[in-house]
């Protein structure tokens, strides 16, 4: 046994942002772990390589994962059943196979399908940043970060520890959840506010009275912030609204109530309820902050 | 004559995060300048003579104004009126009167109104921080920001000239906007985005089935990011929505087109709509950054 977890070699497949930052966080934090990894494009194999974000990158999939203890998906939801399909033959069958995907229930469903009879454990780190591809990986995005594993009911209580040990390793903090209540938990911090930004960003370059030039020099004033996140990768996110249908359409539904009933305190000049809300969602930033989830420098601590 | 734009003499009032940021910022650029300030909290005032907000923090507003060539209102939209109204009798008439507030139509008439005969000319720089209060301010908050200046029809075009050169000497981008205009592109740039912030934060804390702590552990999914904006001071965002009412009704109005539309394609499964909409919307975020309105690190430059 070598490294927390006890994996020896671990298997990344898909070197973009999260593949990657797996890799050099391995490196950084698990020097005796041995990686290789694998990426559907041949340019990104080729950076990937040369930023050595894997100890080892194969030009065919089933070429990298076939001696790891530990495969990790990081391709978007909607390509996970594929990508484990095409290496399902040389996967190891004692090995841990997991992923990164923002949605768990389809995913595992997609896995658990590819690898009939695996130890097929899903993960999702909470962390990322708006740049994808394999520039965009580093090795210390997952450091304070929540990992939220999703085991099956039948789980191998050692593969779990195993998968669980290796987070932590790398700087996450664990948490088990079942997976469809994980689903619910990302529609709203995650899956919603994407929505949302990238509808706000979208509304914004289509107006006429107001040019493009000037939604971006007076950005500062608020929708800057929504440009970030808006500028995701787009497949991932195309695929976590798909994979994810129902729990966005219900956390949207409760969001289109909130916003009709500000829309109409505003229509009707009620002060009061105005400021009762905007009061109201003070608090939850301060304990944000205090949770460790978000820089307390103002602005995110932007440059000024 | 002393300091860019020819004004020896500055009244502040309301002493937050703008007013102590422009107090902070002549004495950083403009040392030749003095500052008086007022602010109608005691508290207030006396942490900014604490802190050397202005040269000189008065208990009377009156006394604050009554020396100076300018005088700047820094208090929330629909306290404009009553502030200018407090310090009529004693405000020069020679001085210049503006602002920096959020919505020009309704100020400008709202300082007009309370000062007849003198020289309004209206302003908004376009920066801030989700931070409020007297502790708030940094002399650095405006420098490579615009300020948009809303001049009346019949300005003084030395007036005009002072105040801008002013704010080009605290590090301000100057732009010249109709005041109509002005509140029709901060709709959408500034008052919708924080309106949607506030909205969504309130949803997450409202929910049954994920718990407030969920929300919190699980906020850097991208749920964070709204609740910097959803801190902003709730008595200002108050009035900025009363007091431009008609732009952002408009604007809320197309966003909820464009949110149905986007709600419509996940449901039926349409991944094309969606992946065409979440590409189009990245570069505008490059834009944003090669103008030089936001952090090109990634996550803002957050620590990670």
């Amino acid at each position: 046994m070598s490294g927390a977890g006890g994996f020896r070699s671990i298997a990344i497949v898909g070197l973009g942002l999260l593949g990657g930052s797996i890799g050099l966080a391995v490196r950084e934090y698990l020097p005796g772990v041995r990686t290789t990894g694998f990426d559907l494009s041949p340019a990104h194999r080729a950076r990937a390589a040369e930023r050595g974000l894997v100890d080892r990158v194969c030009d065919d999939a089933a070429d990298a994962v076939r001696e790891a203890d530990c495969v990790i998906f990081c391709v978007p939801p909607g390509a996970m059943g594929e990508s484990a399909l095409a290496v399902a033959d040389a996967v190891r069958a004692d090995a841990v196979v997991s992923d990164v995907g923002s949605c768990k229930v389809s995913v595992a469903k997609a896995l658990s399908d590819a690898l009939p009879g695996r130890h097929v454990i899903p993960a999702h780190p909470v962390a990322g940043t708006e740049n994808s591809g394999p520039d965009a990986g580093f090795a210390s995005l997952f450091q304070g970060r929540w990992c939220i594993v999703t085991p099956p009911a039948d789980v191998d209580a050692a593969k779990l520890a195993a998968l669980t040990s290796f987070w932590e390793a790398i700087g996450a903090k664990v948490e088990l959840m079942d997976a469809a209540h994980h689903d619910r938990v990302l529609a709203v911090t995650s899956h919603l506010p994407h929505l949302i930004a990238y509808t706000i960003v979208g509304t914004a370059s289509d107006l006429e009275e107001v040019t493009q030039s000037e939604v971006i020099k007076y950005s500062a004033g608020g929708f800057r912030d929504f440009t970030r996140i808006a500028a995701s990768d787009p497949t991932m996110w195309r695929d976590v609204f798909l994979s994810n249908r129902e729990a966005v359409l219900e956390m949207l539904q409760r969001f289109s109530e909130d916003l009709t009933a500000l829309q109409k305190a505003i229509r009707v000049g009620d002060g009061a309820t105005l400021f009762d809300h905007f009061t109201r969602t003070r608090a939850i930033r301060r304990s944000i902050i205090e949770m460790g989830q978000d820089d307390a420098r103002p602005d995110f601590g932007r440059k000024h």
